[in-house]
């Protein structure tokens, strides 16, 4: 190996005329870095160095071709616009059949696909529409908003519409980013902010009704185990349920009804491991206290403590309360594990979003949401270091929601280079039409990875998604079990040709 | 002090029920990252105090806005829109009036207005416009591209034409990217560079006719005297010359008639410090050496030593050769503070231009000309660091030439974070409209500089602005003496009131 390291030094040296001394220096920074990075003390077993270099190759093929031609170079473009090219791409393929552990950071009104919920749920004769204020809401009863007059059948208003083709994509585009034009409601984070949450108002309604909730969930589970997760944490709040019948469903029910579906799903597929909820919350919550939330969390943990596992606050952190006025609460309910933040989703420096990350660390977070803006901060990014405390990165997220255009800066980057941990996550595919959490794979490896990046780099976040996850320790021995089987096969197929071969 | 720090974290802590010792962590984070940031350990006098009170006052107004209003907050847009916010913000027109120091990264051919050349050079009798293959050409003479007979007279062409003001509004967007379309050659990285090269292409000629070359130069020192800057680096090529009469004058020529520019400008302005210049060729020069190059520069430096005071190779780094292929030359030529290199000007994360720092470090470049992608090298941004190496960061020409769209993701953001050492620069500001360099201070401060960064930040790049020039020790010491002078009337005009009035 040194032999050969040194005739190639031997043989630079000839081509550049540059001494071996100057050339050593080069290749050591070039090789402290890539061991500094993510990934970059990870061991290779043989099969895994024939298929990292195959990855390699393809990969290289696609970011050469891209320095010639920016203009369709996927991993420089926006999700909206690269989508197809990102679905042609060899490496995309490998990707989608690559095993990718767990999802760890994920909203559940918005994680299914919207298209599967227009198919579906609202074919159902239960289905209905409402408008209010210049805002339509999908649901299966009269609610606050939405009188019983006021409600139309989807189905009814199917049939009168001509065409169900252009009826159904106006239907999607109310849950549906894509469909809003990158020129008008992307302009500015707060404008695509209001659309994204309306969205979730859109739909809530929806997946009150428990037989949609119900089929809901099972297709989040089908969408993810297809795309190769075996795992999930999701960000979620256990709203009240409702049935046709009237009856009405508490809190602690619907972990029971989630529960159950669960297990029905684990039952089909036994690769699955399963589910576990970090309770979560909109920041905008009243009066300044998170007192009645956490007491909550506390007697739905107390219940399912295999299933309820921490807690959060959501929502956009620039226009909403920071973690600091709820410092008091926040404080007094701290314990080891609790936590799972959201904090500096955000472009601002030293503005309250971008102090989030204070406190979350402070307050002992397990994990961090996304940390987009944690880079500026010299003392955290450390201590989030030091600490093994990961990020959850959820790169098409920052940028349909307008942190950053092109991937290739976001700060991920950096993190990456200093390997302070992260996992890759896909926070709301449902809303931007990246089903899964493949297309978030891709911009990680191809935008944010270096260019020598390959299987040690995947090996590394998919296993970290393992070790971070809040599974208990036994649970992480099976899952491990799983996901070795499966990377094997895997490599396998890699190495055969089977994955890249359009 | 000590006393007040103490009732204040009283009242938060009855505010916020956190206890004591929670917020005096809290505060602790906050005090020792902006100790550790750009201009965290600059003393600030009484004045220079309240002047930052003033100054930090307005920003934070801006920014609050911003946060409620993002869609009009120039700090996160692009320059081509966000130009007329600018210059009715309070902040910039404090920016303008602020001594800034020095420039020492601007590319002569593109260091005017356009509006000047258009009202100026091009009213002239001499000045002439000629297509060839599809582009236009301003020039005084015949040319390659360019026979005798294709040869207009731009003052009979404006003639002909019924509205000058259009006439001349199409001639300026020859030379001046704003008039193109975001939509079209803003689209991509090469897209935008290869217009960017053309207009070096299409004012060559015209700057290469001594009677205009003297007036462009001179104005040039004009422009940036009025934004308050007194001395100049500039990277140049001293390309032959030509008067009416016929007669030719070569690089030492053309570093004479520079040189009687400046003084005759320094006679009619004492302040104004000088020019020096780094000897700066494209690097798409011939067959892999630079060796032709080195020695013109050595012949050249030794002429003029305290004109010629490095080298540099220039142009798009991502599809030209990088360093790398000059590397017996370079090394061979290398001696102590003789590099001012390019590096590092890309969104590639391990390319041959991102590589470009590894040798820029280890050939002791004295400055770096962008170092876009160094916060992705965690061995070389140490190094740099503790080696005091200063970037030369240019925000806006990162923005037009496509490297990033919201500057507050520019990674200077963690160059300040890190106090890795920066002058701030604006490259080509004639090309796009930004004249002087107080627009890229603009974004420096507000979109780059956490939320607290005032006159301290800006009292720190100011001063290394002449601390990291190629300036002799003795005309630092002069210089010196006439910021601080010109900074205490600033202060004064600041604090009295006089800036900020709109």
């Amino acid at each position: 190996m040194f032999r050969n390291s040194l005739i190639f030094l031997i043989i630079c040296s000839a081509v550049n005329g540059a001494s071996i001394d100057y050339l050593n220096r080069r290749q050591a920074v070039i090789d402290a870095e890539k061991k500094q990075a993510t990934g970059g003390r990870v061991f290779l077993t043989a099969k895994e160095s024939k298929a990292d270099e195959i990855l390699v190759v393809l990969k290289n093929q696609a970011v050469a071709d891209g320095i010639l031609n920016p203009d369709s170079y996927a991993p420089g473009m926006h999700f909206f616009e690269a989508k197809p090219l990102i679905d042609q791409s060899k490496v995309f393929r490998i990707l989608k059949a690559m095993p990718k552990g767990s999802v760890l950071h994920l909203h559940t009104a918005a994680a299914v696909s919207s298209e599967w919920i227009i198919k579906n749920l609202t074919y159902r004769p239960e289905a209905k529409i409402c408008k209010a204020d210049g805002r339509f809401y999908l649901t299966a009863r009269a609610f606050k908003l939405c009188s019983e007059d006021s409600l139309n059948s989807i189905q009814a208003l199917r049939t009168e519409n001509g065409t169900s083709a252009l009826f159904d994509r106006w239907l999607e585009s109310l849950i549906n980013l894509k469909y809003n034009s990158l020129d008008t409601i992307h302009v500015d984070i707060n404008t695509v902010w209001v659309e994204f949450e309306q969205m979730f108002s859109t739909i809530k309604e929806f997946l009150l009704y428990k037989p949609f909730f119900e089929a809901f969930c099972s297709r989040m589970l089908q969408e993810f185990f297809e795309d190769n997760v075996f795992y999930i944490e999701l960000r979620t709040t256990f709203s009240k349920l409702y049935d046709s019948s009237g009856k009405s469903y508490e809190d602690f029910e619907v972990a029971k009804i989630l529960t159950n579906v669960v297990d029905t799903f684990k039952e089909a597929h036994p690769e699955f491991i399963g589910v576990k909820v970090i309770y979560s919350k909109h920041r905008e919550t009243g009066n300044g206290t998170a007192y009645d939330l956490l007491m909550t969390y506390t007697n739905l943990t107390t219940q399912f403590p295999n299933l309820v596992v921490g807690f959060d606050l959501v929502g956009q952190e620039d226009i909403n309360f920071p973690l600091n006025v709820f410092l008091k609460d926040l404080h007094e309910f701290q314990k080891s594990s609790l936590y799972f933040f959201h904090a500096g989703e955000t472009n601002g420096y030293g503005s309250d979003a971008d102090l989030n990350l204070i406190d979350a660390v402070l307050l002992n977070s397990r994990r961090i949401g996304h940390g987009y803006s944690l880079y500026k901060h010299p003392v955290l990014w450390r201590a989030v270091k030091s600490k093994s405390i990961p990020l959850e990165v959820c790169p098409i997220s920052n940028q349909v929601l307008r942190l950053v255009n092109d991937l290739r800066n976001h700060p991920a980057v950096f993190y990456v280079s200093e390997s302070v941990p992260i996992v890759i996550s896909c926070d709301d595919p449902g809303f931007w039409d990246s089903k899964g959490v493949s297309y978030d794979f891709y911009y990680a490896l191809m935008s944010i990875a270096p260019k020598t990046a390959g299987i040690g780099f995947l090996k590394q976040i998919v296993w970290d998604s393992v070790k971070y996850s809040a599974l208990t320790s036994n649970e992480r021995t099976s899952f491990s079990r799983i996901l070795q089987a499966r990377w094997d096969v895997f490599l396998d197929d890699l190495i055969s040709g089977n994955l890249s071969s359009l």
